[in-house]
């Protein structure tokens, strides 16, 4: 998945979206749409995107790892012999059998009925809270929280129930039994299991199995996005939540880290009798598959390459994370702390409380060229908490960049740390 | 765009749909599910698609059209030479680009900086239903409608407002004036100017400046669906609304009939202010163009081959058009009306009053397996006054099987005339 940096607002929007009137118009816009605003953050990221910065901000994957050959070969036997392919068409079926087959790889058994594919994870999410959240219905989600989920509830201006999390350990399941005990009924719990984003860290197998039961117990699904659960670098973690119960973990599963992005093709899995309303929701959000990409999947799996392929990612994402952290714990000084993922494409790292990360990341910008993700992009509810922490991804530059873009930030943070400049100078 | 045939609803969800509960479950859905049902008339669709069925019920584009080696030349360019067209990206600018050619074609200026891109039409009409419409909003549409509008508006549960149609003249521009004059003010009207989606009808240059001034001066903005617009038979029809305004036409248009569906592109034109707001609403939906199939139509417009295709195919649906017509003035009884449309699919006709196409198309599937679209799956509202009518496709069946469809079909409606059988025996 992707983050706030990803997407193309125009610096005009921001003011303008506080009213539900354009400029010099009379037109008149939804009301929700005046919700719609946008944070200053929005401004800060922007400069992170300009050319020639060194980006650790972004949480794109590695372009220089598509398998190109391997997908030319692919589109260009479907367009050789199968005009359906570009046709309107129902769902793939042979691809929702091929990613049982890919469930099973993650500890996962699940049966073709139960899949549903949508464009993106993120269409998973809008469509499970059309499905799942009331207008004005309870959500709970971790403090620190992926954006994409935080866009996606929005527009039922949901009341968002938060439990604390930690980059170490993962969300406080403490705090959810906390809630549901008291009578908390979110209409769904959002979780990323392995290699959270933005905190990279997975959740223990006692986690796991605990915050589970709770959802048994308590009659609350889990939403359980799983963009990053095939990244693992050391260990074969323990399988995700649906491993664990199939009525109320909904998973959410996704190529776009282990194939491409651009071919927009995830999926969910839900219970089997939930699939036909997901059709007529994504029915009237998009009305079709896009089919081409989905057979385009489905030939490069028939042809075997994914498992191979995977294996090669993992290794590299391995050593960019080890790059990462090797600089960090060369350059990094010691008020720094951060941690060490297991999984995924980012390291979490928490500046001394009086700092604020936006403010670094604009010096880091202009005095080094630099990037990263301040926390505060991924604070629920509009928190302060995460004010002075940094999301630092090590998908998307090659070990050398990553080293070099660490060395550069680490001169940033130690111009600006509070008692830096006074005693060493 | 495709129809009500298209999805793949498993037969137990029009019952369980009635709950906000899953049956043997405790799970708790969004209540606007319980609105989400499905008619009785999706049941008989579903006989339509058995296989082996001569169906003009469908409005899939032609397969045997689609420029197959022309993409694949586009996809394998792209594959060997771009990693970036498998990335997450911004939507591709040079599209954008090509589109205001496109558009220009049309007799439409516009700027790329008015180009939002979206995957199909359907996605633009939700995104515009979530900038434009407030939940129970007011939405003008005409009484026989794209089905498609109908699925995306229903989430906001309008107050739908129908004025009456005609299958030679389109949207009574009178009663639209009626409406505005007492007082309606609706988030939108919902037109389709050329080869209207059921009717086959293009609007008189008269309705259109008629309609184009109506939204000025009440300030009402009109979502012009345009799939169609490409495809005319007979002299060049007057251009889009959206040639007449660009603050109040929103123009809506498609790849999908003149290229090919599963690439899942369409664009619309709106103001420009408006598309940031847009890009919010499409980020939340699914985060991301798909940008490989932007690309891979972009390279193949830079090629420029379309310009050519769009002749051909223009051809061979009048083909198809003029066998369906020539068939129907042949076989069909006196008792049965249609119309001679000159752009689009699809051609209307009316039985007597006192029949009803559904049950028509149960004994057509059955007797002959020969299948059309009642005219009740386009009755805004779930009126009646159109279920004595049929949509009839051309684009899908070269003119053999057509004219074989129109005669199979004569036969089952004058077995079912009611004034046939006692004189004509």
């Amino acid at each position: 998945m992707v983050d706030i940096l990803k997407d193309s607002f125009s610096g005009s929007a921001s003011s303008q979206a506080k009213t539900t009137s354009v400029a010099g118009e009379d037109l008149r816009l939804a009301r929700s749409m005046a919700k719609m605003n946008q944070s200053g953050l929005r401004e800060v990221m922007a400069l992170a995107v300009r050319p020639g910065v060194l980006s650790l901000a972004v949480g794109l994957p590695a372009p220089e790892l598509f398998p190109m050959a391997e997908l030319a070969q692919a589109t260009t036997r479907l367009l050789t012999t199968d005009p359906g392919s570009l046709q309107y068409g129902v769902p793939h079926q042979p691809l929702k059998a091929q990613i049982v087959e890919l469930m099973a790889m993650r500890g996962v058994r699940c049966s073709a009925e139960q899949v549903f594919l949508t464009s993106g994870s993120q269409q998973a999410m809008d469509l499970l809270c059309r499905l799942l959240l009331d207008n004005g219905g309870q959500v709970l989600i971790e403090e620190t929280v992926y954006d994409g989920i935080q866009m996606a509830i929005k527009r039922q201006e949901p009341e968002i129930v938060t439990v604390s999390t930690d980059p170490h350990t993962g969300i406080d399941v403490d705090e959810v039994e906390s809630l549901l005990v008291r009578g908390a009924r979110p209409c769904f719990i959002y979780v990323i299991t392995d290699g959270h984003n933005p905190l990279g860290v997975s959740m223990s197998a006692e986690k796991r199995h605990r915050l589970v039961e709770l959802a048994r117990t308590y009659g609350v699904p889990i939403l359980e996005d799983d963009a990053y659960g095939f990244l693992y670098f050391d260990q074969r973690p323990a399988p995700p939540l649906r491993a664990l119960d199939e009525k109320w973990v909904f998973y959410l599963g996704s190529f776009s880290k282990i194939l491409a992005p651009a071919l927009r093709a995830c999926w969910t899995v839900v219970p089997e009798e939930l699939a036909p309303r997901l059709s007529m929701l994504k029915h009237a959000a998009d009305l079709d598959t896009p089919s081409f990409s989905h057979r385009t999947i489905s030939s490069y799996l028939e042809s075997g390459y994914l498992p191979t392929h995977i294996e090669s990612i993992r290794d590299e994402y391995r050593r960019r994370r080890d790059a990462m952290l090797r600089a960090m714990d060369e350059h990094f000084p010691k008020e720094v702390r951060w941690n060490r993922p297991s999984s995924g494409m980012f390291v979490w790292a928490e500046l001394p409380r009086e700092m604020d990360a936006t403010v670094l990341l604009r010096a880091a910008v202009e005095t080094e060229n630099v990037a990263f993700t301040p926390g505060a992009a991924f604070a629920a509810n509009g928190s302060k908490h995460a004010n002075h922490c940094l999301r630092l991804s090590f998908g998307n530059n090659p070990p050398a960049r990553i080293e070099e873009g660490i060395r550069r930030l680490a001169r940033v943070i130690k111009a600006m740390l509070p008692t830096g400049n006074p005693i060493g100078g």
